[in-house]
Protein backbone atom coordinates (compact mmCIF):
# COMPACT_ATOMS: atom_id res chain seq x y z
CA UNK A 1 0.00 0.00 0.00
CA UNK A 2 0.91 3.71 0.51
CA UNK A 3 -0.16 7.09 2.12
CA UNK A 4 -0.14 10.28 0.19
CA UNK A 5 -1.45 13.45 0.29
CA UNK A 6 -1.79 16.50 -1.02
CA UNK A 7 -3.40 19.62 1.11
CA UNK A 8 -4.30 23.21 -0.59
CA UNK A 9 -4.43 26.30 1.60
CA UNK A 10 -4.36 29.87 0.58
CA UNK A 11 -0.72 30.72 0.61
CA UNK A 12 0.32 27.15 -1.23
CA UNK A 13 0.30 23.52 -1.13
CA UNK A 14 1.46 20.87 0.94
CA UNK A 15 2.88 17.68 -0.54
CA UNK A 16 3.59 14.23 1.35
CA UNK A 17 4.06 10.58 0.92
CA UNK A 18 5.35 7.66 2.38
CA UNK A 19 8.27 5.52 0.98
CA UNK A 20 6.92 1.79 1.72
CA UNK A 21 6.58 -0.53 -1.50
CA UNK A 22 6.19 -4.46 -1.13
CA UNK A 23 5.46 -7.34 -3.26
CA UNK A 24 4.53 -9.01 -0.21
CA UNK A 25 5.10 -8.87 3.16
CA UNK A 26 8.36 -10.06 3.43
CA UNK A 27 9.46 -7.73 0.75
CA UNK A 28 9.72 -4.34 1.49
CA UNK A 29 11.71 -1.49 -0.05
CA UNK A 30 11.87 2.41 0.11
CA UNK A 31 10.69 3.72 -3.01
CA UNK A 32 9.89 7.91 -3.50
CA UNK A 33 6.19 7.99 -4.70
CA UNK A 34 7.04 12.05 -5.53
CA UNK A 35 8.00 13.21 -8.21
CA UNK A 36 8.80 17.42 -9.14
CA UNK A 37 9.28 19.27 -12.18
CA UNK A 38 10.19 22.92 -12.09
CA UNK A 39 11.32 25.34 -14.88
CA UNK A 40 11.75 28.36 -12.28
CA UNK A 41 9.50 31.82 -12.78
CA UNK A 42 7.45 29.78 -15.16
CA UNK A 43 5.80 26.48 -13.24
CA UNK A 44 6.25 23.93 -10.70
CA UNK A 45 4.58 20.28 -10.43
CA UNK A 46 4.74 17.69 -8.16
CA UNK A 47 3.03 14.16 -8.97
CA UNK A 48 2.73 11.72 -5.85
CA UNK A 49 1.72 8.43 -6.76
CA UNK A 50 -0.22 5.15 -5.66
CA UNK A 51 -0.80 1.57 -6.63
CA UNK A 52 1.37 -0.62 -8.69
CA UNK A 53 4.66 0.26 -8.68
CA UNK A 54 5.79 -0.86 -12.30
CA UNK A 55 3.16 1.30 -13.62
CA UNK A 56 3.15 4.58 -11.43
CA UNK A 57 7.48 4.36 -12.96
CA UNK A 58 6.64 3.81 -16.00
CA UNK A 59 3.57 6.56 -15.88
CA UNK A 60 6.52 8.86 -14.69
CA UNK A 61 9.04 7.26 -16.99
CA UNK A 62 7.27 8.46 -20.46
CA UNK A 63 6.12 11.72 -18.49
CA UNK A 64 9.76 12.45 -18.33
CA UNK A 65 11.28 11.18 -21.82
CA UNK A 66 8.23 13.00 -23.25
CA UNK A 67 9.91 15.97 -21.65
CA UNK A 68 13.61 15.05 -22.77
CA UNK A 69 12.64 14.50 -26.57
CA UNK A 70 10.52 16.91 -27.44
CA UNK A 71 11.33 16.67 -31.06
CA UNK A 72 9.01 13.95 -31.29
CA UNK A 73 6.71 16.22 -30.66
CA UNK A 74 4.91 14.26 -28.22
CA UNK A 75 2.88 15.96 -25.69
CA UNK A 76 5.48 17.31 -22.61
CA UNK A 77 4.61 17.30 -18.99
CA UNK A 78 6.50 20.64 -18.74
CA UNK A 79 5.01 21.80 -22.13
CA UNK A 80 1.08 22.28 -21.25
CA UNK A 81 -0.64 25.69 -21.39
CA UNK A 82 -2.29 25.16 -18.02
CA UNK A 83 -2.67 22.65 -14.88
CA UNK A 84 -5.76 21.24 -16.71
CA UNK A 85 -3.84 20.41 -19.83
CA UNK A 86 -1.08 18.55 -17.16
CA UNK A 87 -3.33 16.76 -15.25
CA UNK A 88 -4.92 15.64 -18.51
CA UNK A 89 -1.56 14.64 -19.85
CA UNK A 90 -0.84 12.61 -17.09
CA UNK A 91 -4.56 10.85 -17.10
CA UNK A 92 -3.59 9.77 -20.76
CA UNK A 93 -0.04 8.65 -19.57
CA UNK A 94 -1.99 6.41 -16.56
CA UNK A 95 -4.31 5.23 -18.94
CA UNK A 96 -2.00 4.15 -21.90
CA UNK A 97 0.16 2.61 -18.86
CA UNK A 98 -2.43 0.32 -17.87
CA UNK A 99 -3.88 -0.65 -21.56
CA UNK A 100 -0.17 -2.28 -22.24
CA UNK A 101 -0.85 -4.65 -18.98
CA UNK A 102 -4.21 -5.20 -19.28
CA UNK A 103 -5.24 -6.89 -22.24
CA UNK A 104 -9.05 -6.01 -21.68
CA UNK A 105 -8.35 -2.47 -21.46
CA UNK A 106 -7.90 -0.32 -18.61
CA UNK A 107 -9.93 -0.24 -15.54
CA UNK A 108 -10.21 0.72 -12.05
CA UNK A 109 -9.61 -2.62 -11.18
CA UNK A 110 -7.04 -3.64 -13.18
CA UNK A 111 -3.95 -5.50 -11.40
CA UNK A 112 -1.77 -3.07 -12.43
CA UNK A 113 -3.99 -0.12 -11.59
CA UNK A 114 -1.64 3.49 -10.36
CA UNK A 115 -3.72 6.37 -8.88
CA UNK A 116 -2.09 9.94 -8.72
CA UNK A 117 -2.28 13.74 -6.84
CA UNK A 118 -1.09 16.12 -8.64
CA UNK A 119 -0.36 19.80 -7.92
CA UNK A 120 1.42 22.80 -8.67
CA UNK A 121 0.92 26.27 -10.28
CA UNK A 122 1.80 27.52 -14.12
CA UNK A 123 2.22 31.20 -14.85
CA UNK A 124 -1.14 33.41 -15.15
CA UNK A 125 -2.59 30.11 -13.45
CA UNK A 126 -3.47 29.37 -9.63
CA UNK A 127 -2.15 26.69 -7.76
CA UNK A 128 -4.51 23.95 -8.21
CA UNK A 129 -4.30 20.92 -6.80
CA UNK A 130 -6.47 16.88 -8.83
CA UNK A 131 -7.07 13.72 -8.21
CA UNK A 132 -6.16 11.44 -10.88
CA UNK A 133 -8.16 8.35 -11.74
CA UNK A 134 -6.48 5.25 -13.54
CA UNK A 135 -9.44 5.77 -16.36
CA UNK A 136 -7.39 9.07 -16.95
CA UNK A 137 -9.90 11.05 -15.92
CA UNK A 138 -9.82 13.64 -13.16
CA UNK A 139 -11.48 15.69 -9.94
CA UNK A 140 -9.59 19.14 -8.33
CA UNK A 141 -9.80 20.30 -5.64
CA UNK A 142 -11.78 23.07 -4.30
CA UNK A 143 -13.04 24.57 -1.01
CA UNK A 144 -15.50 22.09 -0.30
CA UNK A 145 -12.60 19.38 -1.13
CA UNK A 146 -9.46 21.22 -0.20
CA UNK A 147 -6.83 18.01 -0.34
CA UNK A 148 -7.25 14.63 -1.70
CA UNK A 149 -5.35 11.09 -0.29
CA UNK A 150 -4.61 8.08 -2.09
CA UNK A 151 -3.38 4.79 -1.03
CA UNK A 152 -4.51 3.76 2.63
CA UNK A 153 -6.23 7.17 3.82
CA UNK A 154 -8.85 6.23 6.42
CA UNK A 155 -6.36 5.64 8.92
CA UNK A 156 -5.15 9.70 8.77
CA UNK A 157 -8.62 10.95 7.19
CA UNK A 158 -10.46 12.47 10.44
CA UNK A 159 -7.82 14.37 11.87
CA UNK A 160 -6.96 16.47 8.38
CA UNK A 161 -11.19 16.84 8.29
CA UNK A 162 -11.16 18.44 11.91
CA UNK A 163 -8.47 20.34 11.79
CA UNK A 164 -7.83 21.73 8.05
CA UNK A 165 -8.15 25.33 8.20
CA UNK A 166 -7.79 27.03 4.18
CA UNK A 167 -5.87 30.02 6.32
CA UNK A 168 -2.64 27.40 8.21
CA UNK A 169 0.66 28.26 7.09
CA UNK A 170 2.21 25.05 5.17
CA UNK A 171 4.22 24.91 8.82
CA UNK A 172 1.36 23.79 10.31
CA UNK A 173 0.07 21.93 7.39
CA UNK A 174 3.45 20.06 7.58
CA UNK A 175 2.67 19.68 11.50
CA UNK A 176 -0.55 18.15 10.32
CA UNK A 177 0.09 16.18 7.66
CA UNK A 178 2.96 14.49 10.05
CA UNK A 179 0.22 13.66 12.56
CA UNK A 180 -2.09 12.09 9.63
CA UNK A 181 1.12 9.96 8.53
CA UNK A 182 2.14 9.24 11.98
CA UNK A 183 -1.39 7.86 12.93
CA UNK A 184 -1.34 5.70 9.40
CA UNK A 185 2.19 4.66 10.31
CA UNK A 186 1.64 3.13 14.07
CA UNK A 187 -2.10 1.03 12.28
CA UNK A 188 -0.75 -0.34 8.83
CA UNK A 189 2.52 -2.03 8.39
CA UNK A 190 2.11 -0.89 4.23
CA UNK A 191 2.92 2.59 4.54
CA UNK A 192 5.98 3.40 6.29
CA UNK A 193 8.90 5.89 6.78
CA UNK A 194 10.91 7.82 5.42
CA UNK A 195 8.24 10.24 4.59
CA UNK A 196 8.77 13.04 1.70
CA UNK A 197 7.26 16.03 1.89
CA UNK A 198 7.34 19.42 -0.32
CA UNK A 199 5.86 23.28 0.58
CA UNK A 200 4.86 25.06 -2.65
CA UNK A 201 3.90 28.91 -2.21
CA UNK A 202 1.57 30.20 -4.31
CA UNK A 203 2.88 32.66 -6.99
CA UNK A 204 6.60 32.07 -6.33
CA UNK A 205 6.76 28.90 -9.68
CA UNK A 206 9.71 27.96 -8.14
CA UNK A 207 9.88 24.94 -5.65
CA UNK A 208 9.69 25.42 -2.27
CA UNK A 209 10.96 23.69 0.68
CA UNK A 210 11.55 19.87 0.58
CA UNK A 211 12.75 17.31 4.20
CA UNK A 212 12.60 13.90 4.35
CA UNK A 213 11.75 12.74 7.63
CA UNK A 214 13.46 9.41 9.15
CA UNK A 215 11.35 7.93 12.01
CA UNK A 216 14.67 9.17 14.06
CA UNK A 217 14.07 12.64 12.51
CA UNK A 218 14.04 14.45 16.10
CA UNK A 219 11.02 16.56 15.12
CA UNK A 220 8.88 13.69 13.69
CA UNK A 221 9.72 12.15 17.28
CA UNK A 222 8.59 15.38 19.19
CA UNK A 223 5.20 14.92 17.01
CA UNK A 224 4.65 11.16 17.51
CA UNK A 225 5.31 11.11 21.48
CA UNK A 226 3.66 14.53 21.41
CA UNK A 227 0.62 13.75 19.96
CA UNK A 228 -0.25 10.49 21.88
CA UNK A 229 -0.23 13.06 25.39
CA UNK A 230 -1.76 16.22 23.45
CA UNK A 231 -4.78 13.79 22.77
CA UNK A 232 -4.93 11.99 25.99
CA UNK A 233 -5.37 15.41 27.66
CA UNK A 234 -7.63 16.81 24.91
CA UNK A 235 -10.31 13.28 25.86
CA UNK A 236 -9.71 14.79 29.60
CA UNK A 237 -11.28 17.70 28.51
CA UNK A 238 -14.29 16.55 27.25
CA UNK A 239 -17.44 16.11 29.54
CA UNK A 240 -17.25 13.12 31.45
CA UNK A 241 -19.94 10.45 30.58
CA UNK A 242 -22.20 10.00 33.24
CA UNK A 243 -25.19 7.33 33.13
CA UNK B 1 -21.01 -1.43 5.95
CA UNK B 2 -21.55 -1.45 9.83
CA UNK B 3 -18.71 -0.25 12.98
CA UNK B 4 -18.57 -2.31 16.29
CA UNK B 5 -16.01 -2.07 18.65
CA UNK B 6 -15.65 -4.31 22.12
CA UNK B 7 -13.66 -3.10 24.72
CA UNK B 8 -11.57 -5.03 27.76
CA UNK B 9 -10.63 -3.23 30.81
CA UNK B 10 -9.86 -4.41 34.16
CA UNK B 11 -13.61 -3.58 35.03
CA UNK B 12 -15.43 -5.32 32.74
CA UNK B 13 -16.64 -4.63 28.94
CA UNK B 14 -18.08 -2.34 26.76
CA UNK B 15 -20.16 -2.61 23.89
CA UNK B 16 -20.86 -0.37 21.12
CA UNK B 17 -22.67 -0.74 17.55
CA UNK B 18 -23.77 1.63 14.86
CA UNK B 19 -27.40 0.83 13.49
CA UNK B 20 -26.90 1.66 9.95
CA UNK B 21 -27.73 -1.24 7.16
CA UNK B 22 -28.03 -0.71 3.78
CA UNK B 23 -28.46 -2.36 0.31
CA UNK B 24 -27.22 0.01 -2.12
CA UNK B 25 -27.09 3.93 -1.70
CA UNK B 26 -30.47 4.42 -1.34
CA UNK B 27 -31.86 1.62 0.42
CA UNK B 28 -30.82 2.45 4.52
CA UNK B 29 -32.68 1.06 7.28
CA UNK B 30 -31.94 1.03 11.07
CA UNK B 31 -31.31 -2.08 12.57
CA UNK B 32 -29.64 -3.16 15.83
CA UNK B 33 -26.30 -5.05 15.43
CA UNK B 34 -26.43 -5.57 19.34
CA UNK B 35 -27.94 -8.62 21.29
CA UNK B 36 -27.47 -9.31 24.88
CA UNK B 37 -28.14 -12.19 26.63
CA UNK B 38 -28.58 -12.96 30.22
CA UNK B 39 -29.23 -15.86 33.18
CA UNK B 40 -28.57 -13.43 35.93
CA UNK B 41 -25.87 -13.73 38.47
CA UNK B 42 -24.67 -16.83 36.61
CA UNK B 43 -23.84 -15.33 32.95
CA UNK B 44 -24.08 -12.34 30.70
CA UNK B 45 -23.12 -12.31 26.73
CA UNK B 46 -23.11 -9.83 24.30
CA UNK B 47 -22.87 -10.32 20.31
CA UNK B 48 -22.15 -7.82 17.75
CA UNK B 49 -21.81 -8.23 14.56
CA UNK B 50 -21.10 -7.10 11.07
CA UNK B 51 -21.57 -8.46 7.53
CA UNK B 52 -24.32 -9.67 5.35
CA UNK B 53 -27.90 -9.01 7.81
CA UNK B 54 -29.58 -12.18 6.45
CA UNK B 55 -26.48 -14.24 7.56
CA UNK B 56 -26.08 -12.18 10.76
CA UNK B 57 -29.65 -12.34 11.62
CA UNK B 58 -30.13 -16.46 10.80
CA UNK B 59 -27.27 -16.72 12.85
CA UNK B 60 -28.66 -15.24 15.90
CA UNK B 61 -32.24 -16.37 15.71
CA UNK B 62 -30.31 -20.16 15.02
CA UNK B 63 -28.58 -19.11 18.61
CA UNK B 64 -32.18 -17.77 20.26
CA UNK B 65 -33.97 -21.21 18.93
CA UNK B 66 -31.72 -23.55 20.27
CA UNK B 67 -32.16 -21.49 23.77
CA UNK B 68 -35.60 -22.00 23.24
CA UNK B 69 -36.16 -25.66 22.42
CA UNK B 70 -33.74 -27.25 24.43
CA UNK B 71 -35.72 -30.22 24.36
CA UNK B 72 -34.10 -30.86 20.52
CA UNK B 73 -30.41 -31.41 22.62
CA UNK B 74 -29.34 -29.09 20.05
CA UNK B 75 -26.36 -26.73 21.53
CA UNK B 76 -27.87 -23.44 23.31
CA UNK B 77 -26.31 -20.30 23.57
CA UNK B 78 -27.03 -20.24 27.37
CA UNK B 79 -25.93 -23.49 28.46
CA UNK B 80 -22.47 -23.61 27.36
CA UNK B 81 -19.75 -24.33 30.23
CA UNK B 82 -17.34 -21.48 29.29
CA UNK B 83 -17.07 -18.03 27.45
CA UNK B 84 -15.04 -20.26 24.91
CA UNK B 85 -17.50 -23.25 24.55
CA UNK B 86 -20.01 -20.34 23.64
CA UNK B 87 -17.52 -18.76 21.03
CA UNK B 88 -17.16 -21.90 19.36
CA UNK B 89 -21.06 -22.44 19.30
CA UNK B 90 -21.15 -18.77 17.70
CA UNK B 91 -18.38 -19.62 15.00
CA UNK B 92 -20.18 -23.07 14.45
CA UNK B 93 -23.56 -21.25 13.65
CA UNK B 94 -22.32 -18.62 11.49
CA UNK B 95 -20.57 -21.07 9.76
CA UNK B 96 -23.52 -23.30 8.99
CA UNK B 97 -25.69 -20.50 8.10
CA UNK B 98 -22.60 -19.06 5.35
CA UNK B 99 -22.61 -22.90 3.64
CA UNK B 100 -26.67 -22.59 3.43
CA UNK B 101 -26.30 -19.48 1.19
CA UNK B 102 -22.75 -20.65 -0.04
CA UNK B 103 -23.40 -23.83 -2.34
CA UNK B 104 -19.65 -24.53 -2.20
CA UNK B 105 -18.91 -24.32 1.04
CA UNK B 106 -18.46 -21.37 3.58
CA UNK B 107 -15.89 -18.80 3.11
CA UNK B 108 -14.67 -15.48 3.83
CA UNK B 109 -15.11 -14.19 0.72
CA UNK B 110 -18.45 -15.30 0.48
CA UNK B 111 -21.36 -13.13 -0.54
CA UNK B 112 -23.24 -13.67 2.35
CA UNK B 113 -20.69 -13.28 4.92
CA UNK B 114 -20.44 -12.17 8.79
CA UNK B 115 -17.79 -11.50 12.00
CA UNK B 116 -19.12 -11.19 15.24
CA UNK B 117 -17.40 -9.65 18.29
CA UNK B 118 -18.75 -11.87 21.37
CA UNK B 119 -17.92 -10.81 25.21
CA UNK B 120 -18.87 -11.64 28.26
CA UNK B 121 -18.59 -13.44 31.81
CA UNK B 122 -19.47 -16.87 33.02
CA UNK B 123 -19.92 -17.72 36.30
CA UNK B 124 -16.17 -19.05 37.57
CA UNK B 125 -14.55 -17.77 34.71
CA UNK B 126 -13.28 -14.41 33.71
CA UNK B 127 -14.56 -11.56 31.46
CA UNK B 128 -13.99 -12.32 28.34
CA UNK B 129 -14.02 -10.59 24.63
CA UNK B 130 -13.36 -12.75 21.04
CA UNK B 131 -13.63 -11.91 17.26
CA UNK B 132 -15.43 -14.85 15.36
CA UNK B 133 -14.61 -15.19 11.60
CA UNK B 134 -17.04 -16.72 9.18
CA UNK B 135 -14.87 -19.65 9.05
CA UNK B 136 -16.10 -20.18 12.66
CA UNK B 137 -12.80 -19.74 14.22
CA UNK B 138 -11.85 -16.90 16.88
CA UNK B 139 -9.16 -15.18 18.41
CA UNK B 140 -9.16 -13.53 22.09
CA UNK B 141 -8.76 -10.02 23.35
CA UNK B 142 -5.90 -9.77 25.75
CA UNK B 143 -3.60 -7.18 27.73
CA UNK B 144 -1.80 -6.66 24.00
CA UNK B 145 -5.07 -6.59 21.92
CA UNK B 146 -7.95 -5.54 24.36
CA UNK B 147 -10.42 -4.35 21.81
CA UNK B 148 -11.80 -6.21 18.39
CA UNK B 149 -13.01 -3.67 16.18
CA UNK B 150 -15.62 -5.05 13.09
CA UNK B 151 -16.62 -3.56 9.94
CA UNK B 152 -15.50 0.22 9.01
CA UNK B 153 -12.66 0.00 12.02
CA UNK B 154 -9.53 1.85 9.90
CA UNK B 155 -11.00 5.77 10.85
CA UNK B 156 -11.73 5.30 14.35
CA UNK B 157 -8.92 3.12 15.34
CA UNK B 158 -6.22 5.66 15.97
CA UNK B 159 -7.77 7.29 18.68
CA UNK B 160 -8.51 4.12 20.53
CA UNK B 161 -4.73 2.78 19.97
CA UNK B 162 -3.64 5.80 21.74
CA UNK B 163 -5.94 6.59 24.47
CA UNK B 164 -7.05 3.23 25.55
CA UNK B 165 -5.75 2.33 29.26
CA UNK B 166 -6.37 -1.32 30.69
CA UNK B 167 -7.52 0.94 33.84
CA UNK B 168 -10.28 3.16 32.31
CA UNK B 169 -13.52 3.42 33.96
CA UNK B 170 -16.41 2.21 32.11
CA UNK B 171 -17.41 5.71 31.87
CA UNK B 172 -14.03 6.88 30.11
CA UNK B 173 -14.22 3.98 27.32
CA UNK B 174 -17.72 5.39 26.52
CA UNK B 175 -16.17 8.24 25.55
CA UNK B 176 -13.77 7.32 23.84
CA UNK B 177 -15.78 4.99 21.69
CA UNK B 178 -17.99 7.40 21.19
CA UNK B 179 -15.49 9.86 19.66
CA UNK B 180 -14.55 7.25 17.48
CA UNK B 181 -17.50 6.53 16.19
CA UNK B 182 -18.15 9.77 15.53
CA UNK B 183 -14.92 10.25 13.71
CA UNK B 184 -15.76 7.07 11.65
CA UNK B 185 -19.71 8.53 10.86
CA UNK B 186 -17.83 11.77 10.10
CA UNK B 187 -16.40 10.18 7.14
CA UNK B 188 -18.24 6.99 6.17
CA UNK B 189 -22.05 7.17 4.77
CA UNK B 190 -22.30 3.58 5.54
CA UNK B 191 -21.80 3.89 9.23
CA UNK B 192 -24.97 5.86 10.86
CA UNK B 193 -26.63 6.46 13.61
CA UNK B 194 -28.56 6.02 16.44
CA UNK B 195 -25.38 4.30 18.64
CA UNK B 196 -25.91 1.03 20.95
CA UNK B 197 -23.95 1.29 23.91
CA UNK B 198 -23.54 -1.80 26.96
CA UNK B 199 -21.68 -1.99 29.60
CA UNK B 200 -20.46 -5.04 31.78
CA UNK B 201 -19.06 -4.85 34.73
CA UNK B 202 -16.57 -7.22 35.95
CA UNK B 203 -18.22 -10.35 38.36
CA UNK B 204 -21.82 -9.16 38.14
CA UNK B 205 -22.71 -11.61 35.49
CA UNK B 206 -25.94 -9.08 34.66
CA UNK B 207 -26.48 -6.80 32.22
CA UNK B 208 -24.96 -3.45 32.83
CA UNK B 209 -25.93 0.10 32.39
CA UNK B 210 -27.33 0.19 28.43
CA UNK B 211 -27.77 3.20 26.27
CA UNK B 212 -28.84 4.48 22.87
CA UNK B 213 -27.28 7.66 21.63
CA UNK B 214 -29.21 9.24 18.80
CA UNK B 215 -27.34 12.24 16.80
CA UNK B 216 -29.56 14.74 18.34
CA UNK B 217 -28.52 13.01 22.00
CA UNK B 218 -27.11 15.97 23.91
CA UNK B 219 -23.84 14.26 25.26
CA UNK B 220 -23.25 13.02 21.89
CA UNK B 221 -23.61 16.34 20.56
CA UNK B 222 -20.76 17.70 23.20
CA UNK B 223 -18.76 14.80 22.22
CA UNK B 224 -18.85 15.82 18.59
CA UNK B 225 -18.46 19.14 18.87
CA UNK B 226 -16.22 19.35 21.50
CA UNK B 227 -13.18 16.90 19.84
CA UNK B 228 -13.12 19.38 16.92
CA UNK B 229 -12.24 21.63 19.78
CA UNK B 230 -10.06 19.78 21.83
CA UNK B 231 -8.38 18.45 18.71
CA UNK B 232 -7.48 21.73 17.55
CA UNK B 233 -6.03 22.75 21.07
CA UNK B 234 -3.98 19.49 21.02
CA UNK B 235 -3.02 20.34 17.52
CA UNK B 236 -1.41 24.13 18.80
CA UNK B 237 -0.26 22.64 21.67
CA UNK B 238 2.31 20.69 19.48
CA UNK B 239 5.43 22.20 18.68
CA UNK B 240 5.66 24.36 15.75
CA UNK B 241 7.53 22.74 12.08
CA UNK B 242 10.54 25.23 11.78
CA UNK B 243 12.15 24.75 8.22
Amino acid sequence: MTYCVGLLVDRGLVFMSDTRTNAGIDNISVVSKMKTWEVPGERFLCLLSAGNLATTQSTVSLLEERLLAPAERQPAILTQPSMFQTAKLVGETIKEVISYTTPAGQSADALFSGTFILGGQIKGGRPRLFLIYPEGNFIEAGPDNPFFQIGEHKYGRPIIIRTYDPQMSLEDCAKLLLVSFDSTIRSNLSVGAPIDMQFYETDTMVAGYKRRFELSDEYYQQISGGWSDALKDAFDCLPPFQR
